[in-house]
């Protein structure tokens, strides 16, 4: 079948034909390619950037791939939901199978850091015309959310973060004085599809939501922030706009675009970190660290998602595709054939919020 | 009465004849001053550095003074637990009464910054031959631990931040694989009191503990390590010493002392800032930033402490005190008289650890 | 203006013209009643049982209604976010303003039981043409929901139930082995719209659901359950077919009902009670006393709504009409007019899911 | 070596030599037996009343006992923290090995049933000489509560209930105005071993405990009662006496003892039920679950407890012998032989609190 396919650390991308024998075993069951979409992990290995990319044991080479989706073509024995047709979304890390973590389905929370993780390291990704996948690892698609649930894999990350925000922030009262959040204001940093996602959300938890970059905002951006009613802000010329906040939720991995924001951090606020690129640098000050600590700071790494978050990932799309229309689908920029993807996958598309390359 | 009196913004401390007049109205007690223990704050105020310290509404000065243990004198109308005779440990931090936590008893949470606090911002303190207070704000002591009961209001904000610290981790699991927690470890930056504290309470709950200073162990130091079996470790030497970590507590607040430990730092492992220092700058990479978001990294601000937290600390002083023997008693390293405590006040005596003043 | 007016604790009710003088006040706007539904409360009042409901201060009778939805049509000085025209659902429970709970919003856990309830105790309700509220109690409505936002208060219920069993279950690990709540069963005894709503959100979680009731399905019973994948089990025929349950949600109120189920439940499952009705009484025995303590099972009673519960409410409904087309409207089993509502207020009519009133 | 042998469901206990090889593997140590208490359980099974009691595989009798405090005599390979001499109380339950909560060392939440317990189910118990066990089921006991750790089991279940209590009262606020717990009130139904221990640890977190029995306090119950500032209520004569309560623990199994006291639970309150016993029934009405619904009661079974309850439970033996003097060791009402045990174990001695056996 045809495969994109890398060979890390060796920069470079192409289409070709494997062969990859996978027989249906007892609760697995074969699935169709029918959408992946492209991040920048994808161009990170094609880039031979990403140190920690590696292909499956006696494999030498890693097909690519890590946000799909797929239809149900044949069911194994014993398996208990998924029928022929369904769709479905694959988990994308697998466990080490040794740490607590691990044990109860938390492996977004794994402990020793000896996961694969399908398209990324040790096991081979979504980007190919079929793979067979254990029942348990694969996530049922609703009918009404199939053309855009590509998504759901980099919008499943964001739901574990702020579920995990919202667990730390129960430390003490955080919701407002009517029970909700629309008395809290948030403050993301970036523009891409996650920066997106973490504006829907917060959006839809009640929150203010200020998204940040340093230029204008693009005709999409504008049309998405007043869709949902969020603020753009360009930090070059318009950060005297911000208010103080009770959330900064980074997704440039840029310390020198969120450090200098955390002034604006009210008592018991949160920094989500969730962006990560290479290469920059910036100074961090014992006021800061008072500034943290007087005020009862938490600063959250989070990465990676459970089942349960691409479940609710998958609820809020229905939400936000019926509520908000477009807004969604227009966040897929471009859908590329198999073959022009090795293009895309070299380098950004201009004006990309997420380019998806169609399997059938 | 005899009073320690300080005129923030201006340096100095003296002892002063002071008129102050207070009834003790309904649910208050009369309080006779019996020890006051001196710390960082106190002499960031006498020596004019902390610009958040003020005196009372329609005072110029203010006594000094947030480390008490008192004995009841006089007891007011309304007064359910406490008699007099008792030794209590007054709460520092008097709440906003306008935000939510500052209403459920949570001052320590207090969302707007308007809270006083006793001997530093806007309400004297209790070093004072005598005091008024509300039987809400004071805790009592058991008998047992009296004479280091003035430990309690320092130790009460180590109890805050660790209470706070198991809550959150609660966001995945986090015990080990009997349910305890012995196979975690911990870095103790600071090897003050707090610093003492935090390793106390850590060995406790069953942490392997490893106390760290640019320096070796004073005798003491030593003492205390080998008594609760914890580990000191001279950072400029013995570095290497240092095992992958769960948990650094900060009690520095020099960001070049906890900033290259991070590296150290495990999966789902946490990072307790609580020190603080004025004029100390580090710089941080993005590739720290991506070790905080692949590894669930969080980092937490912890400040002051509520009454609950107070009792739970007086818990932990018998426990220790019955334990450990000599260990606490130990920590005060000097008791000086009234008419002493300017000069301890102005600067720190060699080789302590907490300096008190005794009252009566 | 017309009404539908009781005179608690006498029998009856009567549409009449009433004069309420309400201004728009500062943060407050003016709503024109759209629909109101009918409970099993309402009739209540109405049939003089519910020797709790009483009228306002100042008034000899009560306007009934608590399941609203609304239209803005003036809105008041310092009103931050709704716009004549948004369509809104009023929050029932006003709290006491002394408890803690009410201090934070959560009036549905107030503890003084000193609260007031619109249509129900001590506060007129809905089922008039106009009144004004402030915005803090009223929850905006999305778009496409109008239509069956009025089932939106009975429903915030339930998901406060729900948020409440998710929030106590994390005494252990009760997710599933893939993290997800598909290994879990629950029964839902009672097949009104509350025990709709519950089979209906616990599908959403992944629940395999079990809908009771001591007889055959009706078609739309058996239509709702086939739509939404629940099984609909006859009790009185076929309780061999339930197989051991994680969940038991009784709406019923009726202890014989949910005591022999309880044989079926599994190791740390939970009860949630939620029903409430007049003059039944069952047998316990220590053996199912034993059988809570040995395996750790919680019960927990349920009642009333957070803010933050019926904007939650809001977005499940978008989902589910997305999703399952008219499962929802067909719950709504008739529409009748104001002049028509005394009748169906004294009985209910034959085949009510649930009744509603058109106001405009 | 002696051990105590029973041989289930057959009525009856002896004193027999019996031949156990055991060798000391890898993380193992052997424990010379110092005290085992005697309890409820180990007398159902002695009378052939508890129906789940059974000898391990292989064997036709079983060794009984699960209340023990040893001492380690042989320090197997790759143990860690235990030295020859050291005092350690030994957890009852294995876990199952396949549920999730035993999977992470919470096997007192064990799903599946399938865990074994030494001394009552598939395990021989403590009571003979001496036993081998895995350093990870044992609790190191500190030195100065070695006299009394025979009492950490029994009180280790009330410390598990306690922490689940706690737990699940997060679901709304249920601190007091100052953020301690005292104004919280506690009925205690039962004065053994197990509701003192419950009395104990709710008066040291600030409750207002109530000591429920239907007859007068015993001199020592007076006595206890007084020490620890509690009340003691005979039901028969003074249950007017009793204020509306947060917290109702049962102790006795009997429907009866503690379903009339629910009248009295306050709207956020919970029933904690802990004991167990055969043959009792009683009668609830449908009003009392509407009180339960509309008060937002919980009623939680508590079993067994995990290894960071034992440690916990050895924390608060420390505080309490150092509080409360003799408290504890007048728990201990006798100290009999090995030879002396069957007669203590067929029937209990009068005013027994807890009888405890002397083996070395």
């Amino acid at each position: 079948m045809k495969a994109i396919v890398v060979r890390p650390p060796n920069k470079g991308v192409s289409v070709e034909e494997v062969e990859i024998k996978e027989r249906v075993g007892v609760g697995q069951v074969r699935i169709k390619s029918v959408m992946t979409g492209i991040c920048g992990t994808d161009r990170g290995i094609v880039n031979g950037k990403l140190s920690f990319s590696y292909p499956p044991k006696d494999y030498n080479f890693l097909i690519l791939g890590h946000e799909a989706l797929g239809r149900v073509e044949e069911v194994g024995e014993g398996v208990k939901e998924l029928k022929k047709g369904d769709y479905v979304v694959p988990v994308v890390r697998r466990g080490c199978g040794v740490c607590l973590n691990c044990k109860i389905g938390r492996q977004d929370f794994c402990e020793t850091g000896n996961f694969i993780e399908a398209g990324i390291r040790g096991k081979h990704g979504f980007m190919r015309e079929e793979y067979v996948d254990d029942e348990k690892y694969l996530v049922k698609v609703p009918e009404e959310v199939v053309d855009i649930a590509v998504l759901t894999e980099p919008f499943s990350n964001v739901v574990k973060a702020i579920n995990g925000l919202l667990f730390v922030q129960r430390r003490m009262v955080w919701n407002c004085e009517d029970s909700s959040f629309e008395c809290r204001t948030a403050f993301v940093v970036g523009t891409g599809p996650i920066g997106t996602f973490f504006s829907l959300l917060l959006r839809t938890l009640g929150f203010d939501v200020y998204i940040l970059n340093k230029r204008d905002a693009s005709p999409t951006e504008e049309y998405i922030a007043e869709k949902i009613g969020a603020t753009f802000v360009d930090t070059e010329k318009e950060s005297d706009k911000l208010p103080p906040t009770d959330l900064i939720v980074d997704t440039s991995g840029v310390p020198s675009a969120f450090i200098p924001l955390m002034k604006k951090m009210k008592h018991n606020s949160a920094l989500i970190l969730f962006g990560t690129i290479e290469g920059e640098r910036a100074e961090i000050t014992s006021d800061l660290v008072t500034e943290i600590v007087e005020k009862n700071i938490i600063i959250m790494g989070s990465v990676n998602a459970s089942k349960r978050d691409f479940q609710e990932a998958l609820n809020y799309l229905s939400i936000w595709k019926y509520r908000y229309g477009d807004v969604l689908s227009r966040m897929i920029t471009s859908m590329v054939s198999v073959e022009e993807a090795p293009k895309v996958l070299m380098s950004k598309p201009k004006g990309e919020i997420k380019t998806v390359i169609k399997w059938a």
